[in-house]
């Protein structure tokens, strides 16, 4: 029997039950949660148990798939798709697997079918955009990155962190550079977790300490996931991936976005139209996990907190995809319009 | 009898005792600390204690005359001045201190003297950097700060801090950004403290956020501080200041360094004979203050941490001095140089 076994996701198929690797308790735990109930898997996602655009969708699409075999009625699937789906309102993919397995909610078995098949799927996208991605990465390049986009962001090897991987597996030397990624730290405990693991060479930084490294000369290429990609290029990612764009236009490195086809949106013409969820101040007041809790800030400090922001097409190199690489020119030239209409 | 108390300084004439605001133990506690002798001023520079360019300068200047009334010879004076010369690489405001008051070991008194006339100064150098800073503020202005550059950063009101600080009290209505300033948190801690104080509207962000900031069109200036000011005109501050300023001629934003003619080092032809100070990893891998002490990160992982950056004349709209303001073609023209020269 074909395994659903991920760095950050397990499946139980006898038992039809899904667990979540906890990730707002890396490094210092690994410790594992059950996330098959509905209202257990969107408390997971919204507290950032679980995280990263892909691994979100395909998560909340395995849950749905298995709790789709226990329902009462096809109305009561179609309303746990509905849940799931306003869980966070920024990433995509989720929006993406609710609604593809939302019509199926007549047919469990294959609603469940189609979900694992999203679940095979994200692995070998993976595998494709590191292939494509690898291909952009020189021996002994010095590469950026930003919060975390690997094994523990999606069912596969990751998107931009994969790209990594996979250039490290070919034998390239390199020199990774990480950026905490405050205010949730998913740089400084997650891409850290995963380096460490994978035995690759990495240097953490504060996320202000990127631009020295890339004036230094240190910085050869920067490779960042997305959360949701308009039909121009535009993209939404983790807050701070606009900061290091606008960073490597100045300093005239290649900044590249990697993500599965999935994450494109058809219906949102450009990155003006993608919400941005704000959260809570005490992340920003102080920090929290597995780690302890601080709060360093005075109390009643005033915060904004907004948890992803939009880097324009016309600062992107180009996006690095499971369709292969597309170029600022491309990407101005509408090419993903076109692609997602293939897509369909 | 002049009174010697400022925000985070305050001198005992009579028993001749310095003492220093903890400002590691800021916002949570307000706590006192006896820098008298020597080993502890060392200790309280080295461990941030005591922060911000201008008050390393005059903690230093008052502590070596309060010394000298005590020490058995000129040579031990001396001694002790190149010891607190030492105690922080990058900062100009302490060695421009020590080197001063050094030659006046013979004369003890005159070196008090001295000492003193260094702190009455620097609550004047304050007062006329926030008069010019404050004509270049607008009523209903955004307004970024990085780090902590106010009345914990000097003997008066302070150098970026003090700019803004003296365009509210002329009645402006004014936004205040705050960055937190990873790794130590000075902006997070330190600025919102002194900014809750003064009854100044603010808001805390993280460093990755102001280029989201400046892009929505929030921030209309930029002021920062400046630890040790180039002849042409680079200065090395904050790290993350380099950063915020490649982020300002992106958008746009005047960007404005703020500090007293004693930062400029005419030593020191550009930004690239500064020595950067590197700092402890663990600051990196968490935080820890009075708040508390968190590792969030692999305790094993590889850190870059330079406690400063330099930001090169071509990304400054002007530097802010007690003299004036200088724009950025006259950096280039030489100003400082004949600046400092009239100064000696």
């Amino acid at each position: 029997m074909k395994q659903y076994h991920s760095l950050g996701l397990r499946l139980d198929l006898i038992q039809q039950e899904v667990f979540l690797l906890d990730q707002q308790a890396l490094p210092q735990q690994e410790s594992w949660i059950n996330a098959t109930e509905l209202q257990d898997m969107i408390s997971c996602i919204q507290k950032l148990k679980v995280r990263g655009a892909p691994l979100i969708g395909v998560s909340a699409a395995v849950c749905l798939g298995f709790l789709a075999q226990r329902a009462d009625s096809a109305d009561s699937i179609r309303q746990a798709a509905q849940a799931l789906r306003a869980a966070r309102p920024t990433a995509v993919n989720l929006m993406w697997a609710m609604d593809h397995l939302s019509p199926l909610a007549e047919t469990p078995q294959l609603l469940l079918e189609t979900a694992l098949k999203i679940f095979r799927e994200d692995l070998e996208l993976c595998q494709r955009m590191g292939a494509y991605g690898a291909e952009l990465i020189a021996e002994g390049d010095g590469i950026l990155t930003h919060c975390n986009t690997g094994g523990l962001a999606t069912a596969g090897i990751g998107t931009a962190l994969g790209v990594i991987r996979s250039a490290w597996e070919q034998g390239k030397k390199l020199q990774v550079y990480v950026d905490e990624t405050r205010p949730l730290l998913q740089g400084g405990r997650l891409t850290a977790w995963e380096l460490e693991r994978l035995g690759i060479p990495y240097t953490l930084i504060a996320d202000n300490m990127a631009a020295s490294l890339m004036r230094a000369g240190q910085i050869q290429k920067i490779f960042v996931g997305a959360d949701r990609i308009a039909v121009n290029g535009d993209f939404a990612n983790k807050i701070g991936t606009y900061n290091v764009a606008v960073n490597a236009h100045y300093h005239q490195i290649p900044f590249y976005g990697v993500a599965p086809y999935s994450t494109i949106d058809p219906a949102c013409p450009d990155g003006t139209q993608i919400p941005i969820e704000e959260r809570a101040a005490d992340e920003v007041r102080g920090a929290s996990g597995s780690f302890g809790s601080v709060i360093w800030a005075p109390a009643e400090a005033r915060v904004w907190n907004p948890a992803f922001d939009v880097t324009p097409q016309a600062l992107i190199t180009a996006l690095v995809t499971d369709r292969g690489v597309f170029k600022q020119e491309q990407l101005r030239a509408g090419i993903l319009k076109s692609l997602h209409q293939t897509s369909n």
